[in-house]
């Protein structure tokens, strides 16, 4: 449901009824345009119909949405969604970098240094895989590497939650939650992140179609939580390794008001792969990129498709050449 | 079978490898780079085993071929293939819009005017789909349709042959042959278009493996015609749309020596699609675009991924300023 | 377009009807129920319309068929088609063996040994590969195989054409023409089989849907040639080898009046999985099996899904049973 | 680890060995075959390492399993897994055929129904969807439901579980725990019902590999609970329904020790293909089938693949041919 007020209607007239629902226990997501003011409510609307909420003072009109993933919609929220968190901000004008790091040596120092070059290099966060943190909590040294790296960079750490228990021991630590591809379709969870305050990346399952995808952002959402970011990074078809579907970027841009963001290493069997496909998300029109990386000079790769800080310094400056020409910046440092 | 002369080879000593090898029924592809000449051997080399070739003058190695894909791959050609064709080149500095006319409505002019707006716009070819030539030849319109837009504005036409029979046909007024997804297997039609002097785009079949196209690629080159451009258009996978492989571009780019284009409509539900696809294809380092177009001011859209001229007045610009951040440009008028 | 005749027409009123038909160039189908005769026009019957066919005497009713696969579909013709050729027959009651040799050795012996050994399990016909006739005719050695196995054991051989030069050839030694899942959608080999006088067997494209795939059929028969054969062999999907789609025979069985046999070996990775195909095979339906075969006491195992004289001895009378199970039997020896 | 015992090892050191292992915290699976006693060890061996296992008495040698989803292979467990629970026996001899009852009407007798048509047709099971149940437990109506079915047919009663948190809350109705295609990749509830002592089904995920799925099996086992049973229902291709993969069926036999049984719904587009898919999977060798049923005199049918009570009527008798067929009966009533 979609409240949208006159655009004469006075602050009181919008306050009375953001009040009037937000007291019967509803979330609302306020957007203000130029113009008006529009309320949503999220959550299952049901007990509000019959109300005279299009009577209240100042409501011109009350849009009922009937969209299946009604509340990533379009048709309910007619703006880009941009989710902010902890310095954060993904879905503006900027292109947010993301760095991700995994299999991560015994070297306390390696996720501060690794997070002191990309913050240079002008990533706004960094996505951590623990291997072992999945349900104990965190390990002293996993503690360490994280107060390093926040120390040195202030960089929000994404990390990724596989079960509705793990969400608030992860939530201490990250400031976005990750839903990986493999847990899209997982009802438990989805609701449990959509009770979070945090910020919610949410991976395309390897066989979902479009529609099923923004159908768990919907739940996400009808949760009270608005803050989900969609994450291309590859379906499965024939070939070996995932495709990358670019076009589900142009796709989400027009179906739905959340941002986008691409994974340019599930798909990219090399280097030179996730370059490609680095490029192309900015082109196609992605918020931002979820990079594979490491260090060349602590850690040895692990998997193909990883950059080391020089591929990056090669990389990005293209990457910012190509925002540019698509009228937007890489996002700032 | 690659020759590699010593960078001391005379002209003299060339000449005569060169000469050794066509006087045994060998086509060859000769390969300068500023240091040296090589010179690729296209059919299969077995005649050619037992022959003292390394020991000819001026000979520095001869290389033999042993991947799948042999005469497509990098190995064979180390440098990029720029094919040429009546004033079009695909392969180099330059990205080469290709406009796709089909649905010709009855008017003689059409194609004439589509055209002159699409030469303005920088395009540098036109493919012509006639719903009706396929066996029989020209019909008149079409023969005075092609005459107007040869007339006024010079564009090579690329036009897609769908058996061995009409390949002749079709060379009489195409500069381009075209060999669509759904004939990529076709192994008569295959070894026809390698015969041809005309350069061949070779669409991807909708469910070929990168390896199995390459493989195409090479039965093309095999019969002496290295003049072949591959089209990324889409693979079958679970949505009801192709999905674009972006990463083909970048994959191709590292296994072979030939130009690649990208299909910017079989994948692109409308389009906002289209565009994105245009984009992302460029920055993910294509050789070319191939667009679905339509004069608004003469017919209706016929599909939903048909871009007009006025949409093309929009996306051009942002396509040149996404070559120029990829280091390139789009082809000149 | 389907004519019904009337119950009570004469034998010389249908045979006007048929001569009415075919003088003006067309071929028919004519079907014969205990009840009525219906005859079917094979080809594009646009010239048919506004002739005052439904007032010949005798006639009931003309049905045009709207059904994109028209002449494939059931409602073209609405009882089981039955394809039969020197002796073989496929559709009815009976399920037709077929042996699929391949990497014959050099031993003109070897066809007449495997066809016997066949022709003693039960199986009705012999599909054979020969590596290199595709274009150039059969070799010495090749004729001399055929003409002992045809001599020893009577079979017919089932042999696959690439392109439509090569459909001359093949006619002159092959009972059964087979169109390859690689050549489906070539509509100029497509054609030039509808033109032959010989049953095509027609494979599935490895992505075509089931509807590409009756219209592939459809384009035979609009050729003329009612006597197609659907072969499901599997489908690309993301495992490594391609995916039997077993469903494929009941609804097949429905949309269509054709018979559909099922490849054992292309979705197989070894020979209990072609056993295992091989039996749901028939109890999903199919009208036929194709195995690949090999004689282990004269060359080795090529592939891993062949299956020798001694595993089909296993085989067989499971197949058997399934058939008698499903109320019908392996067609006679 | 697998602990294979001498032929003539006596009770006491079979007794020894397993105490042995099991009072050092581990679970184990003991397999009697005609010759000998072998003790599996099903989880993480690690601390066993270097402890003199092989040489307690009546040892003949240790077995280390390398394969990836080693606890679900066939190296692991040598002798086909029968999965026992509540007079429900899936894996050995016989073929148990399940009902899964959806959409059900507010009607108490309509379970009962049901299940007793079903039990007089032969079925061993009730897969049973409530639509509003999954987290809060049974409403009345379900719980009276449920009363009345057992009461009547005393049938095992199946269902989904989709969350760790709701385990406990279903196995307290139901005696066979399954865990759906879209849950397959999730790892906390992977875990807790490998900690149930209930049977679980594991349906396959809609783009996994066979590899995947027997990993996310072994997980189950993994945590002590070797009650698993394999469910192939189809898997994302191209089409618009889900594709059965009937050679997972033989795939599993070979790699597994586990039951298989197939799913007749997903796949099927309606009756007539839920028929085939059905008679196809006993002839593939699977162990049990799921099919969808509703009571036509009670309800109408909600969905395309339903069979009736009246359709399993005639269906029943040709799988129970099938079966025989195959040298198996259905299991009995």
């Amino acid at each position: 449901m979609l409240i949208v007020m006159r655009a004469s209607a006075t602050e009181e007239q919008t306050s009375a009824v953001k009040e009037y629902v937000t007291s019967r226990g509803f979330t609302i997501d306020v957007i203000e345009t130029d113009e008006r003011t529009m309320i949503g409510v999220l959550q299952d609307v049901t007990p509000l119909r019959g109300l005279p909420i299009d009577s209240l003072s100042g409501v011109e009109r009350v849009v009922s949405i009937t969209h299946p993933f009604k509340l990533a919609s379009r048709d309910f929220r007619p703006v880009d969604t941009v989710v902010k968190s902890a310095g954060l901000a993904i879905g503006g004008h900027g292109i947010a970098l993301i760095g991700h790091v995994t299999s991560i040596p015994q070297d306390h120092a390696y996720l501060a240094s690794v997070g002191s070059a990309l913050k240079r290099l002008g990533f706004s966060a960094l996505r951590v895989d623990w291997d072992d943190c999945m349900y104990g909590g965190l390990s002293d040294f996993e503690r360490r590497s994280l107060t390093n790296v926040r120390e040195k960079t202030g960089l929000p750490i994404l990390a990724e939650v596989i079960s509705s228990e793990q969400v608030e021991l992860v939530e201490a630590y990250a400031a976005v939650l990750l839903v990986g591809a493999q847990s899209m379709y997982g009802s438990a969870l989805i609701s449990r992140v959509g009770q979070s305050r945090k910020p919610v990346v949410l991976e395309r399952g390897l066989s979902a179609t479009i529609e099923e995808w923004l159908l768990a952002a919907n739940s996400i959402i009808a949760e009270g939580n608005l803050n989900v970011i969609l994450c291309e990074h590859g379906i499965r078809a024939f070939e070996t390794r995932e495709i990358l579907d670019v076009n589900a970027v142009p796709a989400l841009k027009q179906l739905s008001h959340l941002p986008v963001v691409v994974d340019c290493g599930q798909a990219a069997p090399n280097k030179q792969s996730a370059c490609g496909i680095a490029k192309a998300g900015i082109a196609a029109g992605a918020d931002g990129l979820v990079v594979d990386v490491y260090d060349a000079s602590r850690t040895t790769q692990q998997r193909q498709q990883q950059l080391s800080i020089d591929d990056l310094r090669e990389l990005v400056p293209v990457l910012g050449k190509l925002a540019a020409a698509m009228g937007r910046k890489l996002s700032p440092i």
